[in-house]
């Protein structure tokens, strides 16, 4: 099942159409989104989606989204599902009509179920390539109209990413930067355990703040590990005690494969930052 | 006026919702375009233009577009055109619906008329200013993943370029390459003229082969020019004798000022060239 609703506080079935064919996320993918987990009705971590909504908006100078709005619109989403204790709820913001000067942006909120992939990978970790993003690490800085960590509506990129991947017979990808530096996967944060220390890489380097990588972070604090957010390597994506992809849907999941090389067995340490993950909304 | 038709041949009212909010358009920008310029009815450059419709579906590993559905469909948009003498015409092509194993590609043809701001500029010339792209002229062989060169509607990086040229005050961009290498404009590919010569950076370097910089090509050299198509620097932007930016709906539109600096005037240069180009159709 599929539940939809417009900013305005209207449902409507989506699989009716709602959107007009010179809309500027159709024409362009000129628009921004988040994907936010509900688990038992309750959507996790909606403030920082909704801080990086308004982050995504201000790089593409969209107008601010009405957090409010999006607030009461993902809960009649939540109020009408019925299809489970999970749901993935994507929140969508374009910039509206083509060509219309008093155009106001498209907006809505559409929850969907979880897919069997994602529910594999979380439960069997998945297997990933490293590709070449073709950035390097200050461009983000330097050429703020590339985007870069804007969670935009042109994804083919990221799509065609996977689709590498699957040819390469892996499940994911993790992006590398031109220096060789770690950024981030195509819908997902990267992050490592060495020790009793997390690591993942800074925003500034062009990627996603990642929404479930920060809520991994703040219980495996509480559950006594030190979190650090610095530059990682190729290497160090080898030189760990675990490697993980952390995103609302998949939650927090192990790679167990690297570059067609199976990696040293995480499950432990997956299963208790898993806990302490979950420990977060227990 | 607006004027919009399906790929099974049915027309449509533009101004309704045709496209369902999960269509991979929307969601990732996920699909093609096409925009073709038709003058008196008929479309230029229609096949070179269905060609790169196909190489950019290739790219996207989307099924292979149907040509002759594509042509049939544009000739129904021209026939019920009455928006005058111009109109461009866009091709869209999306991978349909997400998350359905059985989904068909979403195929419509929009005429839609020609822009203030782009007769504006094929009259007087843009200002353009040089933006860094963060690419290397080999990066579209090796990656190929990163869809260079491919058409897609993942185009946010390309309007977000526009809107910071209009912070500089300028109309429009020059994408660099990171080795200061030429690349392309947002919409657009950049030609240059020396002597009795056109030069245009080739499309291995990871941008657009242009259906507009060939015919201009075949114009000029129909008229005596020799083409050249070559990698350009950044000096050549300003070595030169004209500095041009073509596009299907702009045609070739003269760059009078580069990064703030008025240029030596191309005015009788452009002016040969647009007739020449204009002689292709005559």
């Amino acid at each position: 099942m599929r539940v939809l609703a417009f900013l305005d506080g209207t449902l409507a079935n989506p699989e009716d159409p709602h959107i007009r064919v010179d809309d500027l996320s159709v024409q362009r993918g000129d628009g921004i989104f988040e994907t936010v987990l509900a688990v038992g009705g309750q959507p996790r971590e909606l403030r920082p989606h909704l801080d990086r909504l308004a982050r995504s908006a201000s790089m593409l100078d969209l107008p601010e989204p009405d957090d409010a709005a999006f607030e009461r619109t993902v809960r009649l989403v939540l109020d009408n599902w019925t299809g489970g204790d999970e749901c993935a709820i994507k929140l969508v913001y374009s910039r509206g009509v083509d060509g219309d000067p008093e155009a106001k942006p498209t907006a809505f909120v559409l929850a969907i179920p979880i897919g069997e992939k994602i529910k594999q990978a979380r439960a069997e970790g998945v297997s990933v390539v490293t590709l070449e993003r073709g950035i390097d690490p200050g461009q983000a800085e330097r050429a703020p109209w590339l985007l870069l960590g804007a969670k935009s509506l042109s994804y083919a990129v990221n799509m065609a990413a996977g689709r590498e991947a699957a040819r390469r017979g892996a499940d994911d990808v993790v992006f590398l930067a031109t220096d060789g530096s770690v950024l981030e996967g195509p819908t997902s944060n990267v992050i490592i355990a060495r020790g009793r220390t997390l690591y993942t890489p800074p925003a500034t380097i062009g990627i996603l703040p990642g929404t479930t990588q920060a809520a991994v972070f703040r219980g495996a604090e509480r559950a006594g590990w030190t979190t650090k957010i610095e530059p990682l390597t190729a290497e160090d994506l080898r030189d760990n005690d675990g490697l993980f992809l952390a995103s609302s849907v998949r939650k927090l999941t192990r790679v167990h494969t690297l570059d067609g090389e199976r990696l040293p067995d995480s499950s432990a340490v997956h299963a208790e930052l898993a806990k302490a993950y979950e420990d977060v909304y227990a």
